[in-house]
């Protein structure tokens, strides 16, 4: 039995470790799986890597991008723009790799909307508390920025009975642990095989 | 935010393993998962014992059970009676504990018919010739008994559909696993939250 490519989604509300977690797991990836680099206009983040976290371009790049249709989406969030390119993505999940994903909520809708049968996983801070910690901790966000985030956070959260999977990130390796799980249980599903 | 109990049913034709399998899962248990012990008329096998394999009874005991309703439900396999008793299961989901079923194809697909919002777990072997050679290894059954169940084999198969998960049971340890992720998996479904 043979099957197509799955695409799995991470996605959260903004400081809810996304990224770090997206890391974690492709520090040891699994096996046929690989992760879609997105395309941003925002700045590096300390240790970020061209090619590796983001490709890193600027505005009107982006533009042509989206005018000549090669990105599957694209948001713009906290005035920068971020866009998953079309043809990797397509390629992979037709050649049956599976596909790993980062993604805003916004963007994670809109590509729900395009492949419905990916597998949407909603990261979910301990607490809105904690969240907010963890913005203030990052360093990065002015105080403004950080409590215009948070007033997202109510709005985003109404977005979770949208997604297949939730994922507590209270330990990073407990909750990289359960979206390899996923990952393992999304495979072995009856109806995605062919 | 809380759910209510998840039913596991591990199934699978004959002598493809289900009870290593699930004796390999049980050796070191997912927390706050039970194994729903069954009923049989059917002797012991070497090793198993009575309250951890099964409740060992006779057909009139059994039937007793049937008249009074207090199995989920019961079926004739190979001319032994094997049932699954009620109430042990449905406190347990009711109070939040996940219970694990192993049982054959037709139990299975009764209890998908009382709970359909079980996760239902299809284990396959590598291939039939496989399945030969195991049902012949086990050194149990006549050659008749298995040439019988060998015939039951296409038939058993085409249910496949009607579950969620398929495992190939190659190597227990990889199969278990799989299985453990399967019940990390449902866990983090959003759809099964309160």
């Amino acid at each position: 039995m043979s099957r197509k490519g799955i695409l799995f989604v991470i996605s959260g509300p903004s400081g809810v470790g996304k990224g770090t977690l997206r890391g974690k797991l492709m520090e040891t990836p699994c096996e046929d799986l690989i992760y879609s680099v997105s395309t941003t206009t925002r700045q590096p983040r300390l240790g970020e890597i061209e090619g590796r976290d983001y490709f890193f371009t600027d505005a009107d790049t982006f533009k042509s991008l989206i005018a000549s249709g090669e990105l599957l989406e694209w948001a713009v969030v906290y005035n920068n723009y971020y866009g998953t390119p079309k043809k990797f993505v397509l390629d992979n999940l037709e050649k049956g790799t599976d596909v790993l994903l980062e993604i805003d909520i916004q963007g994670a809708l809109k590509i729900k909307n395009v492949i419905p049968d990916g597998v949407f996983i909603f990261v979910l801070p301990p607490s809105v508390e904690e969240l907010g910690k963890r913005l203030n901790a990052r360093g990065k966000d002015s105080q403004l920025e950080i409590e215009r985030r948070l007033a997202c956070y109510d709005e985003e959260i109404a977005h979770l009975d949208k997604y297949d999977y939730m994922v507590v990130n209270d330990n990073i390796l407990e909750a990289a642990e359960k979206i390899r799980a996923i990952i393992t249980a999304e495979r072995c599903r009856v109806r995605r095989m062919q």
